[in-house]
């Protein structure tokens, strides 16, 4: 009944009912809170009547009796939301002191001091919620009074002094509220209830609603509970306590408690808790009931509790129990120690995991106890943390890392021609370009920390510096980088090392026996390959054979066959690639032997091989002020007017992907033959390996039937040349569109889809990603017109009912299509429920993100078993 | 049964059916030809048979004999497809003679010159046809013998002469042949027969259908004819005439024959025809038949007819009939008094005019005698041809023409600066920009002749010259264009004036009856607007307000607007702009009276509004090397700044559109500010007006609730300042795919949709148009991957499927939703019929082509009739 109780109503009135010892109380229901603000603030007729019959029932369990002059009853009110909003909402202890009451309570208890001390924190508290008179006008006066009689402390206070605190109290809240302190103890409950539903609406509820999405309309319950008094002296206290410890989940109580004090006091860290265990010694007989209860809990909610108690003379109360919050890394080994246990099942502890958090686990990243100089923010392009020197230029920071030292590589941008200083570096900073710039790319795929398209970032390459507004860091200097938020941070920082513990691995084997899909890796060499497998990868899902063109020995050859002049010319160059391809492709399959590995065709536009043009511009006009040689001049003049004839005015929509395959197929076919080439030599060397050839960017069934055929023919040729027989089978990216909606006559030719979600995005969305992200996309998440980044969620309701068509399309033309998805959303939890939704055969993500994809994979089909 | 017959023998059976004189014949099916090419070239089992009994038919309708020595049957074999192919495959005369039934057919016509002559002809083309021998060996012999007899024509050879060349004719075949010539008929047919269905594969049988769209899987019939000659003496002839003039419509016979000879005779121009009505002093009896058959098969086929006859000694035989090709004016005018004659209805009229060949009637077109130096290829990106003195700046084009010239701009591209150039030229021609480029989507409004992206022009600026292959074009020169096919020709060409008769405009007013959508036009200025109505539309379906900020005069406020530091700085520009726009928006809403009128907000990212970053660059470093003022090179180095920072990667998925409404509230708030704030004016004046604001680039109905906010609140704003009701609709293009498939919740606050599809086609295709047309596009279009340009026939396989969607979604919504289309396929006729077949409201064109749209709707509606 937790949505009608709140939280903390339902598991006080649980306790209750299996007989631990719960102060009596009574709950007013989320239900009652809809109804007050629907009807304008108003309690709900009849609400006040049930109050004071169920306040009957707490004076005869209790003994005594509210606002009664001898015997008082006092009670606590506090909010308890449906989900925990830990103390965002208001609450109200001692409500029922009235200057009457409070002398009732002191003869009763034997201690004026004590229910003078009451008194005035009621009216403290009271006046803040109720009356609006803020806490430092109270504290202000307390100060005053602890300074005049030279104390520390609260309870060293003097009865008069308490006496002339609470005069001086009332006479603060008559000033500012312009309303006598109410003495009447209904007056004060009826307006304590309505304060606590007000809280529901104040501004840092809202603000914590929506970060954590909670819904508005769900409202918050009130619970009101007779007090019991853990300042009543020496055999009195309160304290928190875990059931198991929190930061790393160990199995042991966790917990700090304080003699002689109210909840507040623990919380308020002016006197030093204890730790729970010393309870031991101070109250042998109490820590013994603890220990059981706290079992009990764990036991009857079946999962670590955090517990909130109150000793009243010796006898132990539970004021609130509730599942702990607990790091990432302990609530992994708490949920694979209660299997052990025999307390929940696997798949409990499957759900138990947000697969959201493991990414902290999964990368160095910075300590969290670290005071931090954060000077700028960029795009989150690859997650980790790094801290080096900033260098400018890739063969410096190559040959700063041969001699041991950290670097960080700062560029305006990455080129191919950095990879080499990328692979050196520790992490990257760019002042330019969005999440699939090439540094952000380059770097995701070696699981390298970078931050891109950092705008305050002013680089100065001539003068070796970059400025960040006042701040100037010169070569050699050292910055830090977040990769996971995007923050840059002046000087070094502690970082913490990624952690695959033994939890957490055996967490991972429980995934795989559940989950439907499988998960693949996104990999472009042996490398990756091999650590995607260590992650647990079955396969590579997207192996980009374009990164590998990039590297710094083969971009020559690229940009020849590029500017070729002809067929013949283009043919020789091709010929040159041919076995530096074939051993990309020997590499990668040997690394994944067993596993299927989707490798694709060449995609991105040509010009992206190619200088860039502006800067061809600017070398052609300082070469001719400098009076450089005309011949020179005029080489750089030709490649201009080449690289402008293949420029584009919207490359991502431009001549890419099978669109090469279709103007120059003597590409293709050297990729085709590469693959085969290799898989003919593993065959031999007697590997299992299972390629699967993809073609990307279809649109039209004929692309693929046209492509196909030269991929089959190429296949042939190297079967009849090699007389060896080899498996492979040859299937499309679904990344348009126009793929999605004909795929049904793309399937005919298909062995395989896989969704390429990135560019689908783009095109579906019509955003590009590189101008939307940190540009325009911001507005639209601050204005909440899209609730996610389209590019980090994937878009259920565009993209996916793209995907849906695509996916029944394919089936219902093969219903054994083997169907997955590549893009980066492979890797994150919410799209991969989706895919496992649709049916998907597998999902592929960076090598870092297979341990989630596998959880998250495992999670959905726990949710939502696929027979 | 056309299909199996092919339209010549469907049509030879008709003719002999309603009891015409035709020659009695045989007709093998287009099946036999399909099968013939299934089997590898071998004809179906059973067809010899069956030609062999049907030939005895023959034999005994003509008392002649098939090989007979004494009275031999001579027959024609000919290709029937089932589209008429003219001239595109092959025929053969006189079959069946050879060097002995060559005696009967002299003995029997008593005229041995004639019987030589049918041979020698016989041996010609069979060999041309059937043994690859190719025409001018044939033609080489016969001058030969012409020369030494010092005769002109061919009938002036003696028959010495003939015999001479028969025997020569028959060396040359066994020589470049390497075989006797068959003298067996039987043969001599079977090989004819095959060798007709064999130039069904020729290879400009090919080209043709390829231009033509007939599919290859129809194959062609054979018709086997008995010979009738009209090469028998000076009673007999052949001719061709049509039952209407096809060149402007008349109701006359129109057509040529000539006395004594043979069909191809009238075809080679050796001698020259006499036109028809001579007939009737040659051979008056002849003549008055032919008209009563011709009035007959007018009447019969319900159209125009072109028939071959022939007279055989006083005799007339049909040897074909066919609805006669004929100019597109003249087939409007055809239909039109067809319709007053009661031949046809309405329907049927609108049903035989093609609307895609309108076009050439509503520009001003070469004049097709014209004899043309054609030196260049661009886009053909706005119809209609222009000639004038080449002129390379928009501010000297404006002067000269105030001067009276005729001007052709020629750039490199165009940008708004040199819009007064565009407006003052008679053409443009630029060597860069794909179809949507600054020049061609501005002459196509202007409705001005443009070529784009000439790539074979080298512009030289400064020299002022234009260099095309060895040309050399210096300013001043006159050069010509054909923005219908992308001409560039070399000087001043003759053009013909465009021609809206009054048959046109009466077709089109029963084309208004019967279509089922209104035509709307895209236009931005009230001078289109005026136009537009005067082509028929009835309202504008696009109004893009962005070509009112790119006019010079409003160029630099524009450029204030989006170079504001703050909000403050925007305001003040945009309230310099909003009197402006206000009376843009009243002079169009004017000019539209009593229509609805589709205004668009601001479309296209800012960053189009500012200079080129390149050029800038440029600038900058030449100022530098000039040592220029340091104050100067820093304000360019700021804009320099500014424009990198909203340049983007791909500009079609950037920045633009609503997103620019939801960024910068305050530029749509001002637009609709203008529009309402017109719209009063114009009421107050008396005016009926409809403004429909339009929230461009709409993917999630977020999008549109905020912005739709915006303008309501705008309006209601308007409408208490003026106290002054009016009435206006808000809706939104659905121009991305996200917008399809979530049509259901964006018509929650739309009024209408209107399908951008210039945009959905991009992005569902993932095709940049810029980056397409005229580069890899050409390569989809040659390997027919894709049927047509999808940017000019709307893609119904995928862009077609997303408008589905969108509609039915829209509509179960709002069953009354208005919809309609803007994009360019909004003129084209395939596109029109689909958006009939789709069940929109209206479409929306250029101006000039709103008569295209008119008919090309009514059609869709007599083909598929929409209740």
């Amino acid at each position: 009944m937790k949505s009608l109780l709140g939280g903390k109503g339902a598991n006080l009135a649980e306790m209750t009912y299996i007989g631990l010892p719960v102060p009596p109380g009574l709950t007013i229901t989320t239900e009652a809170c809809i109804n007050y603000f629907a009807a304008d603030k108003e309690l709900p007729q009849g609400l006040e009547e049930q109050i004071w019959t169920k306040l009957q029932d707490i004076e005869e369990k209790t003994g005594k009796k509210f606002g009664d002059k001898k015997n008082p009853l006092l009670v606590s009110v506090r909010s308890g939301s449906v989900v925990s909003m830990p103390g965002m909402m208001d609450t109200i202890l001692n409500l029922g002191l009235n200057d009457q009451t409070v002398k009732g309570v002191a003869e009763n208890t034997g201690n004026e001091r004590f229910a003078l001390d009451c008194y005035r924190r009621f009216i403290q508290m009271y006046s803040d919620v109720v009356m609006g008179v803020q806490h430092y006008e109270f504290e202000t006066i307390l100060e005053k009074h602890k300074e005049k009689a030279a104390v520390k402390n609260d309870h060293e206070l003097s009865i008069e002094a308490l006496k002339n605190i609470i005069i001086e109290y009332k006479v603060i809240v008559k000033r500012i509220s312009g309303q006598e302190f109410p003495q009447e103890p209904t007056d004060q409950l009826i307006l304590a209830i309505k304060s606590v539903f007000d809280s529901w609406d104040n501004p840092r509820a809202h603000v914590y609603r929506q970060i954590n999405k909670i819904p508005y309309d769900l409202g918050t319950a009130v619970n009101v509970q007779s007090m019991v008094f853990g300042n009543m002296g020496n055999s009195s206290g309160t304290g928190v306590a875990f059931t198991r410890n929190p930061s790393n989940g160990n199995k042991e109580l966790y917990g700090e408690y304080l003699i002689n004090a109210q909840g507040e006091d623990v919380v308020a860290g002016i006197r030093t808790p204890q730790p729970i265990n010393q309870l031991q010694q101070d109250l042998p007989n109490i820590f013994a009931q603890f220990i059981q209860v706290a079992n009990l809990l764990e036991a009857h909610y079946r999962d670590m509790q955090d517990i909130e108690f109150t000793i009243e003379n010796e006898k132990l109360y539970l004021l609130q129990t509730r599942n702990g919050k607990r790091t990432t890394a302990s609530a992994i080994k708490i949920a694979v120690e209660m299997v052990d246990e025999g307390v929940i099942s696997k798949e409990e502890a499957i759900l138990r995991i947000d697969p959201n958090q493991l990414d902290q686990l999964l990368h160095s990243s910075i300590d969290p106890n670290a005071k931090l100089n954060v000077v700028a923010k960029g795009l989150p392009a690859s997650p980790g943390a790094a801290s080096g020197k900033v260098i400018f230029d890739a063969n410096e920071a190559e040959a700063l890392r041969k001699d041991g030292k950290d670097v960080l590589l700062v560029r305006t941008e990455t080129t191919p021609d950095d990879i080499h200083g990328i692979v050196a570096a520790r992490g990257i900073l760019t002042s330019r370009g969005g999440m699939t710039s090439h540094a952000a790319v380059v770097a995701r795929g070696m699981g390298k920390p970078c931050v891109c398209g950092c705008e305050e970032l002013k680089i100065d390459y001539v003068e070796q510096k970059v400025t960040i507004g006042p701040h100037v860091i010169k070569k050699g200097e050292v910055l830090s980088i977040d990769g996971s938020t995007g923050r840059v941070i002046l000087g070094e920082v502690p970082l913490v090392d990624p952690e695959l513990s033994p939890s957490f691995q055996r967490l991972l084997v429980w995934a795989d026996e559940i989950k439907a899909m499988s998960v693949r890796a996104n990999a472009d060499n042996p490398e990756d390959s091999q650590k995607a497998r260590e992650f647990g990868a079955q396969g590579i899902g997207l192996c980009r054979t374009e990164h590998m063109f990039m590297a710094q020995d083969r971009l020559p050859i690229v940009q020849e066959m590029i500017l070729a002049e002809d067929l013949e010319e283009r043919e020789k160059a091709l010929e040159k690639l041919l076995p530096v391809q074939e051993n990309d492709f020997y590499g990668i399959l040997k690394a994944m032997e067993g596993f299927p590995v989707t490798i694709r065709l060449l995609d991105p536009p040509l010009h992206e091989f190619l200088p860039n043009s502006e800067e061809l511009v600017i070398e052609i006009m300082e070469l001719q002020h400098k009076g450089a040689d005309l011949k020179k001049i005029k080489e750089k003049k030709v490649l201009l007017q080449k690289v402008k004839a293949l420029n584009e005015a919207n490359p991502m929509l431009g001549h890419r992907g099978c669109r090469l395959g279709i103007s120059h197929p003597e590409i293709y076919k050297m990729q085709a033959r590469a693959i085969f080439q290799a898989t003919v030599r593993l065959v031999r060397e007697g590997y299992n390996v299972y390629p699967e050839v993809e073609i990307p960017l279809i649109i039209d069934a004929n692309e693929l039937k046209v492509l196909r055929q030269d991929v089959d023919e190429t296949a042939k040729k190297v079967k009849e040349e090699t007389n060896l027989e080899f498996e492979y089978t040859v299937g499309t990216m679904i990344e348009l569109p126009r793929a999605c909606v004909t795929a049904v006559e793309i399937a005919k030719h298909a062995d395989f889809f896989s969704f390429g979600t990135n560019d689908l995005t783009q095109t579906t969305l019509g955003f590009s990603r590189d101008d939307a992200e940190g540009k325009f996309l911001q507005d639209y998440l601050e204005k909440k017109i899209l609730k996610d980044n389209p590019f980090v969620v994937l878009d259920r309701d565009g993209v996916g009912k793209l995907i849906e068509v695509a996916v029944n399309g394919g089936r219902s033309e093969k219903s054994d299509l083997l169907i997955g998805i590549c893009g980066e959303h492979g890797g994150e939890p919410s799209s991969i429920e989706f895919c496992h939704l649709r049916g998907l055969d597998f999902v592929s993500c960076s090598p870092y993100r297979v341990p989630i994809a596998r959880l998250a994979s495992a999670k959905a089909q726990v949710a939502y078993p696929r027979s």
